[in-house]
């Protein structure tokens, strides 16, 4: 331990437990965990704590709580909603050596994972087989399935194959008085109880530190058409989308980048996209060979009936990774333009799409703010991703202001403020929008009966009285270790 | 009221709620609603409600919990674990008078209906839409989407197409403490906080009366390949089964009936199966009409390669309405054989399907114990129906013993104690056996939580100080009115 290392007294008993490889206490390292994806609320942790099976993550969180520290889970803190982060205080049990494939029934097509094991660790040992892990959140070459699971991920497939908790069959967690609880799970349906499972995929890591988790594999889809279609104005891109469903036709994805999406992705990975698009579908079908033509010129007709400039195919496997690459890597791609960004997350019903779009660009003009959008239309879950610099307290709290705008917007179409990046504490605030006071309380009844002295990532998700994270106040100046904004 | 009615002080006020006309209060009447589909256990209610609406439902509770009374929700009562019966006392709030369609959004396919509509009144109600509520169960004519719900019920196209809780999209419901909780839902997935839906969707009863559903609907397949595989030998009708998911194949439907339940099926309905068959399979593909041809094909490939004896295929819509309406009487047919009978549920890693069916027939045979099998086959959950006298009390003790040897036999093979019937009161005494103390202590603190004081559907599911159903004692004779065998 070197010698600036914090002495909190829970310190050496975390050493004690796990070893001083296992225990970060340095300040310049506890760095790296002050904040995940939502780079607005930061707060440096007490310790870090790697721990590599499930007994000594329970043991972990029996000596934190003794000391009355918050527990925060995290994986590998790709998540967008501040929800793996220490504010104040509090030790991160961190599941990045929890990486085992524990086993693989390919029988009964499911495989125990540790809950570090990474999204695309899992694919990838099963590839000879032919199965797959379905979820695919853009950082599936980072997150873990724990975190996956933590969050409910989506991904780009989700329109055809679901999100993650369509494909956890049962889990293992930790609850906050150290306790090791299982589910079992064999096959496609057989839950017995209340639904442990689904209750904990999409909990934030409030209720429970997930540590294994039962994966549900299907086959990979063989056959494909992957197109996009180039569009001159965004609204004739959204009602496409309403329109293919409306056909029948259920792609495995169907994505939107606006105009500014395509340049920035062209800039970056040369793709070769039309650089003056006011909007890019990128849709793929998969399923049995001979319908495929069938069904992508029922798509290749809809586009062009809604005014579709350009439309391409791209049967070529290479091509085929390379586009999905280049959408996956949008994210990352907007780092171009701004030094921070926001990427948003709501959900519409699919009918209001085109109609949101545009007001979601207005709102974004009335506040002055660059907006981009890169988002899984076909699941009416929009991503407009707000540019600001995270060093200019007006910018922050402009971008804040905008996100609101939008989301309560969202909330008057009959839609919700997340579609697959969490509540986390950047949304908070929005819950009693969305929720009777009823509803509010009956998720603070469960996350008390889970963890009755609130120990385990409190105030994330649903208000608590513990943790008081006002984003919206002028933001203070950045002190080194000092959390930005903390009420 | 009669003038013979109980006097309990719960009456006139709950009459004064809701009219006369709408609490059953005359002995012979409750009858009706002293046991559901698992005749063993018995018990007569104070009082049976029919509210019409949700903020009745949530004013009766006021009135029933007042009173220190169970609440016992209760759909049609096609239940077959006892989980909507009021065991010596409590009032049953049934949803029968619950049947409004409120609104319907084909562009979103979203449905909200009260919980009392029948399972297939909202799917006729839709039929010109081309759309449907997908699930399906045996019980879909007389079943309430609320019981679909609350017992995460299966079916047929279970396999394909997913259980209930797979086509719920929000759940409004009322706490034993007669509050009002609701999610909200917009399409394919935007859950936000804990998923409360999927926690009450299989959580029989015991957290909350569910009084409105956000079903999800779906395009109702228009394509279609039905056919049965005649086998000499049911090992070999589970191995065609595990080689055609093995193959990448996900038919809608493979279910299977064994010699003596297609005899039994054939002599009430006629359908023309033979009866010299050891197993049936009857196997539906559903998706575009150019590939079902081949994957007919493929199937009918595996079912000769394991040494079908006759496969009859049925392209005629009047003959496969006839074919799965003879499966779905099944349980309807096996009435002939016996006064009672007790369908057993349990779910098998697909995989240890075939080693399965012969040890549960063999684990019969040691019961001397008529035995037949029709189970949703492709989902690894098999439905034992053991046939019994209910007046008999050796009889009904003998069923009860081998019944348990059946699930512990299916524990042991990694597989669960229900499939989609629930635990109610029948199994509660194999939780134990299924889950550690720790995961039984978290369900009954979720229970809890929502209903502190243990007021609503007590005892069923999970283990509870209030009541105790010791099934497997000497049954004591019937009296009129009284529970069979209360300890």
């Amino acid at each position: 331990m070197p010698a600036s290392a914090p002495t909190h007294p829970v310190i050496p008993e975390l050493i004690r437990l796990l070893g001083p490889d296992a225990v970060l206490t340095d300040p310049q390292e506890l760095r790296v965990y002050e904040c995940d994806g939502f780079p607005i609320a930061k707060g440096l942790p007490t310790a870090v704590i790697f721990p590599r099976d499930t007994v000594q993550v329970a043991q972990a969180v029996g000596i934190i709580t003794r000391h009355n520290l918050q527990v925060i889970p995290r994986g590998s803190g790709t998540g967008l909603a501040g929800g793996a982060v220490a504010y104040g205080s509090g030790v991160i049990v961190c599941t990045s050596r929890m990486t085992r494939i524990e086993s693989i029934d390919l029988d009964n097509r499911v495989a125990v994972v540790q809950a570090g094991v990474l999204n695309t660790a899992l694919s990838d040992a099963i590839l000879h087989s032919g199965l797959r892990f379905s979820p695919d959140p853009s950082s599936q070459r980072a997150s873990t399935i724990g975190g996956n699971a933590a969050t409910n991920a989506g991904g780009i497939n989700t329109l055809k194959h679901g999100v993650t908790t369509n494909h956890v069959l049962g889990v293992e967690f930790v609850t906050a008085q150290g306790e090791i609880v299982q589910t079992r799970a064999t096959g496609l349906y057989d839950g017995v109880g209340p639904d442990l499972p689904a209750l904990l995929c999409g909990s934030e890591g409030i209720l429970g530190i997930l540590t294994r988790i039962w994966c549900r594999l299907v086959p990979i889809p063989r056959h494909f058409r992957t197109m996009y279609a180039v569009f001159n104005d965004s609204q004739a891109a959204c009602r496409s989308v309403a329109d293919v469903i409306a056909a029948g036709l259920v792609p495995a994805s169907m994505e939107m980048m606006d105009g500014q999406m395509v340049r920035v992705v062209e800039e970056a990975f040369h793709y070769g996209f039309p650089t003056d698009a006011q909007a890019l579908l990128l849709i793929e079908i998969d399923g049995v060979e001979r319908t495929l033509d069938g069904q992508l010129q029922q798509v290749v007709s809809i586009c062009k009936h809604n005014g579709a400039c350009d439309i391409q195919h791209c049967s070529d496997p290479t091509r085929r990774a390379e586009l999905w690459s280049a959408r996956k890597r949008a994210f990352g791609a907007i780092g171009r333009l701004a030094r921070s960004y926001c990427t948003q997350d709501a959900c519409l019903p699919r009918s209001a799409l085109a109609k949101a779009i545009k007001e979601i660009t207005e709102i974004g003009r009335r506040f002055g703010i660059t907006l981009s959008n890169v988002f899984h239309a076909g699941d009416g879950n929009v991503h407009p991703i707000l540019l600001f610099d995270e060093d200019n307290p007006d910018e922050v709290q402009n971008t804040l202001r905008c996100s609101e705008e939008i989301l309560e917007y969202c909330i008057t179409l009959g839609g919700t403020i997340t579609g697959e990046h969490g509540v986390g504490v950047e949304k908070l605030h929005l819950m009693p929008k969305l929720f009777s006071p009823q509803t509010l309380r009956t998720f603070t009844d469960i996350k008390t009966a889970l963890d009755p002295g609130h120990h385990i990532n409190d105030g994330k998700l649903i208000p608590s009285d513990t943790l008081h994270i006002e984003l919206m106040q002028p933001a203070t100046p950045r002190s080194p270790g000092g959390a930005m904004v903390i009420g």
